[in-house]
């Protein structure tokens, strides 16, 4: 028997899947923390592999889903704010010398939005856009089974786009990105903004989405104003990327998200008011990602399987 | 020999050109106006193909550019408020049946996108972005060679998106959209605004573009905060569409891209302060398009010689 192995690295953690071939149920899961003393991350990511491979098994391949962009042509990771000593090192290189089964890296939010496609929530959709909404806000777009990936394999980032000219500011450094508006981080900002000029609320200090949500429940005004608010232009951005992607399914992931109805309500509203015309809406599925935090894990195994068409290395014009 | 026919069909003019076999030169090019009594506007189209193809000719195949979106899957115009009577007419098997080859149907701001990139200022470039700025904004784009249309064929609608939340009225009936601020239309009206509530300028009464153009030259205030205004939106959006689609060229095409450097010297300044990193203006070109009106010709002959892999039916979910 021959095995895939999925991994998804982050800042905090690393996440190990062993899938027999063919299979959608790993045999084998496992996640151990990206840092400890006396290794490094890359050496922490070989053991892992070593690890989690069943002995006397092939590994077919690996695949691993990386917090930054890659660059298509040089297989690099260009920046990762959280894994800033993996940038532009040559991984797939280097992990294939000591293990010896090719390796193939994606963007993890891209990758989360290849996983909801071909094992999660999008299935059978052909034109996709996925949005995690945790502390930022990432994305993916599969175009006509496609992979969104742009020139330099830098596209797809929807959480950066501007959505309110001279709004809040970014965690990059920009202002009035939907990231900074709709983001955990930014319902979080928006709250302490307003009980600092001393709007009434059951909530004090600086609270976080958690606390926000739960206040939700309360009939707290506040927080559900920062929810309603988040979702606004939530919805006017999923507006502009069914007018720019035309996709069938739109998928919400991400912590943030799983606050359900309370910040899908107003961007079902917003997107019905907003289209271009009721085409647009028209078989359209608005909903909440399936696999959770797996999303990610499930990408890389169908990159690690081929499945994306654009994971070889795009040409230069 | 035989030939490739090209037509640009608009609300006022119809245009058709015809082109050797491997040629990029037509032999033979004319227009007529779209309406005349007598004739109905599909009839006028057959005339007009039955008129420019040369006696003795094979016609190869047909392309033509219509001024709205097509679904994929039936092959009709959705809707054209330029050409009413065409939406939901089967015109691929209308006009086959009377002249005897194959035709392709096209958006007109599609295949100006693939125009450019096939024969104009995108040739060579993978990852494509096409704004037409005229009386309204269409767009364009191509994702690693691939023309981007989606579900029902919607997509690249560039112009109807949400720039400016609250802002000024767009012909689509929603507010804030980028044509609502930065076309022609919307150029005109900020001018038009703001003459009524009292702002000195050399304009008098509703001036159009080409007058409010003019009207820089003589250094006139208003006139040119109308051409800052609207090219700081169009960078805003432009710096959003990097991130969406990270293309290694923006073209722009459309009557009022020709004012150059007037409305994209604005768009160059934003962009460039705008962008989430460096990379993303890596070997970027941001240039006005090459091949003016007969953009949307050239992507129709594109379409009818197979250039385009997604140009045959998508398969539904």
């Amino acid at each position: 028997m021959s095995i895939t192995l999925a991994l998804d690295v982050g800042g905090t953690h690393m996440r190990a899947a062993v899938f027999p071939e063919n299979e959608r149920k790993p045999i084998h899961q496992t996640r151990i923390r990206t840092y400890a003393d006396g290794e490094t991350s890359l050496e922490r990511l070989i053991h892992l592999i070593r690890e989690i491979t069943p002995v006397d098994e092939t590994i077919q391949a690996i695949g691993i889903a990386v917090p930054g962009p890659i660059d298509p042509h040089l297989g690099v990771i260009l920046t990762a704010p959280n894994l800033p000593e993996w940038v532009g090192v040559p991984l797939p290189k280097l992990i294939e010398n000591e293990i010896g089964a090719p390796v193939y890296l994606g963007n993890d939010a891209n990758l989360a939005a290849v996983g909801e496609w071909r094992y999660g929530a999008g299935l059978g959709h052909h034109n996709l856009v996925y949005l995690t909404i945790s502390t930022g806000i990432g994305g993916g777009v599969i175009c006509n089974d496609h992979l969104l990936l742009g020139y330099q394999g830098l596209g797809a980032e929807l959480g950066h786009v501007t959505i309110l000219p001279g709004g809040p500011l970014c965690s990059c450094g920009q202002r009035g990105h939907l990231e900074a508006v709709s983001s955990g981080t930014g319902i979080a900002a928006y709250v302490a903004e307003q009980l600092a000029s001393g709007s009434e609320s059951v909530l004090q200090d600086n609270p976080d989405t958690k606390a926000i949500s739960q206040a939700t429940k309360k009939g707290d005004r506040l927080a559900l104003e920062a929810f309603e608010r988040a979702g606004y232009y939530l919805g006017l951005a999923v507006a502009n990327y069914l007018m720019i992607f035309n996709p069938s399914i739109v998928i919400f992931g991400g912590g943030v998200s799983q606050t359900g109805d309370l910040l899908l309500d107003p961007v079902r509203k917003v997107v019905r008011e907003s289209v271009l015309s009721e085409h647009y809406l028209q078989d359209l599925v608005l909903t909440q990602a399936a696999l959770g935090d797996d999303a990610g894990l499930y990408g890389a195994l169908a990159l690690a399987r081929g499945a994306l068409p654009t994971s070889s290395p795009i040409p230069k014009p």
